[in-house]
């Protein structure tokens, strides 16, 4: 491929990237793979919504990595703002009062709904969910949590047993008080609903039957993704988050939405709750909330749950909870978003761009089951074929089939996000019309990859 | 305390430090804390071993702020090593390959004692160990995990739930095969042990009776502060850790050791186990890796145990695993650490200044139960008799006495670290020595005030 080599990188970088390569391989233990067969792409460089190879091939980033570069790579305010912050205060412990830590508290507290307007911050999202759930437990003294089968809520061993994805398994001994229900999916509904009302009433009813059966008086919190990211993105039918939101009202349940995917303008709103009209009693956050230019997460608690620890000590914190660095870059990202209009620009690339073309795909593409989404956060659902929804790999494996379909992706120039049988359209909320359009061309290439193996 | 107003703060600094001070209680939720009767410090100013609180006092930071900032504050190498590399690649997913990541897998894989060369990592010390367990079981197939009372491992779930001091009790339920056994503690012996000797060969007596009873082919893993810290830096007494190694090995089990207090060079050596010649199977670690300017933790693992891994995948992961500034954080940090000779430092510092003056303080002030540690990673235990030893506070809390001998440490001009009945004595491992002789003169004048307690 040294064909398409560009000018941008140099045979000295190339060269690092290759040290850089073996070094990996010989040291590096990477999250989620059998550490043997692993191929890992070098990247060498990135800019705003293009990364570059090992080989020095300029590719279009479709993934935002893990969903997370929500501004685009390598934002120049930003990046100023964490080298200043460097040079100032790196690190401070959380007891003390650092300044930006608390603008960064402020600002994000500016964007959540509702009264949310206290912020306890992590290093991600996983110990942001430990952290949310263990505020719902000492706040109501009740040990159970609820969540969704298809969630992804992070890795810790009480985040991956809430999971409702198969990343759980191997770590599932069904002990924390963890109980998982059906969630609202439409396009492959566990309730039999042929329509998008039928599965908001059904999976409401079903949610209900859980709680009545599992006992209201024995549930702290319903943990739920606002909109389903790595585990689909499939947006909740009408009135499903309301329906929620009023059940655990209802019964006294805390309500944690996990907005670590979803939140921070992905949706083509601040959170993705705001469609939805909805205020959770806990939010967690996390990646988009800096675009993960330095780790950071976090949970923002309503005026109910915070008086709870008002005179009474929250049993838990960490050593890094509102580091400096962190909460700089999410100072400078917020202002960036608010002052280039980010959010808005998301949502309309999502109406004008990405949903009108994905549902080209649709009607073009017979390997194309479903495309859904909003903003800069939209799945296509492969399948073999569109009567039956069989997926193009089997729920929580990969297949030959959608390994060429990814192939074809990286092949045609973009980073791509993959999932069982689906390819997610996830770039940055300011990713350029033009390159967007360009990526969709490209991508095109691997639907009709997919389609070769329709049935 | 306006006389204390030095030169190096503005009248402008300060008035941001109030503003920010506000915003922190507006917004921030802080670790630990019951929130509402909350005070706390401002730091305005950090640099080497000095901090400047929120009125422009400069105080010398005793505590590495959470135990962390082994190098000290604003090590413009690493520094400047933070803001190149933000200025190169901020962040990238934890599955493709970066130069900055890959280097410092190497340079910690380097340090590790015995054949500890594949590195995970993680967002801090709490889901190191969370991984690490995980890691001990898949490649046991077992799921209890043994641990120390009087330890700390962590803020979330898991890692709270082995942790064996007060701060686990609002989260523990017994629900995740966690069992808790004595530690070895000549001071204050559970065994009735009069000597070092006798306390290392009933707690190894205790240890195996707890497998033995437990099941040693029920347990995945033994996880153990190799210096427990915050706990009370209490060091294994001779051939203590010996012990638990040939016991894991007898038995099957995985030796976890958590280094993420006393690691990269806290006690005079680059990790603790160091002094003991104990190389366990995995290994734990956090702070001192880059003294935190970032937020970074790990796991090094043992080719066995990498083996395990090889052609099964790993199942577990996060956003930001190896995130780019972390690790480039961590390449100057180590390379500073070898370049300065800050371990060997460390190491004289204990022997030559701290250890000493500390048997001083014994001999002098009846408040004082024990001195004891290494490096720069030591523990003064505080008593109202020392024929009882009875704390000054009890264990879990704290008291009107300790509050007023922290207090004069503070208006000494220090910024202490104390825990229940202790002070502890954890420099940074490169603090000058006429700031550490200045900083124990200070520290002196607490202790007389910890005299007038005594009964």
């Amino acid at each position: 491929m040294s064909e398409q080599l560009t000018e941008e990188i140099t045979g000295e970088q190339i060269a690092a990237g290759k040290r850089a390569y073996e070094l990996d391989r010989e040291h590096v233990f990477h999250s989620w793979q059998a550490q043997g067969p692993f191929t890992p792409m070098t990247i060498l460089k990135t800019e705003g919504s293009y990364v570059w190879d090992g080989e020095g091939n300029k590719l279009i980033d479709l993934s935002s990595q893990l969903v997370n570069t929500n501004i685009g790579h390598q934002h120049p305010k930003v990046i100023a703002a964490i080298q200043e912050q460097a040079g100032k205060i790196a690190t401070i412990a959380p007891q003390h009062v650092n300044e930006a830590r608390s603008e960064a508290a402020r600002l994000v507290a500016k964007h959540t709904p509702g009264e949310l307007n206290k912020i306890f911050f992590t290093n991600g999202g996983a110990d942001a969910v430990e952290h949310a759930v263990r505020m719902a437990r000492v706040h109501t003294g009740k040990h159970k949590v609820l969540s969704a089968y298809r969630s992804y809520h992070g890795g810790t061993h009480l985040a991956v047993n809430i999971t409702g994805d198969p990343r759980r398994f191997a770590s599932d001994h069904a002990s924390d008080g963890v109980v998982h229900f059906f969630p609202a999916y439409p396009y492959r509904s566990y309730f039999n609903s042929t329509t998008p009302e039928e599965e908001t009433q059904r999976a409401l009813k079903h949610l209900e039957d859980t709680i009545l059966l599992e006992g209201p008086g024995t549930i702290a919190a319903i943990i739920l993704e606002s909109i389903p990211g790595t585990a689909g993105i499939y947006l909740p039918p009408p009135g499903y988050l309301q329906g929620v939101r009023e059940l655990t009202k209802k019964h006294g349940i805390v309500y944690i939405a996990d907005e670590v995917m979803a939140g921070f303008g992905r949706s083509g709103e601040w959170f993705a709750v705001n469609h939805f009209d909805v205020v959770p009693d806990l939010m967690t956050f996390a990646k988009g909330v800096n675009s993960g230019y330095v780790p950071l997460g976090g949970v923002a608690i309503s005026p109910e749950i915070f008086e709870t620890f008002r005179e009474n000590a929250y049993p838990g914190g960490l050593t890094y909870s509102g580091h400096p660095l962190a909460c700089a870059a999410t100072v400078a990202t917020i202002t960036a978003m608010e002052d280039e209009g980010m959010v808005e620009n998301a949502k309309r690339l999502g109406e004008e761009i990405i949903g009108p073309r994905l549902a080209q795909f649709a009607a073009d593409h017979p390997s194309v089951g479903e495309v859904r989404g909003t903003g800069v956060f939209w799945a296509i659902e492969l399948v073999k074929n569109r009567e039956t929804r069989e997926p193009l790999a089997a729920y929580g494996g990969s297949s030959p089939q959608m390994n060429q379909v990814i192939g074809a992706a990286k092949k045609a120039g973009l980073l791509p996000f993959a999932n069982f049988n689906r390819l997610h359209v996830v770039p940055a909320m300011n990713i350029e019309d033009e390159v967007l359009i360009e990526a969709l061309d490209r991508l095109e290439q691997a639907l009709i990859v997919a389609d070769s193996f329709v049935e």
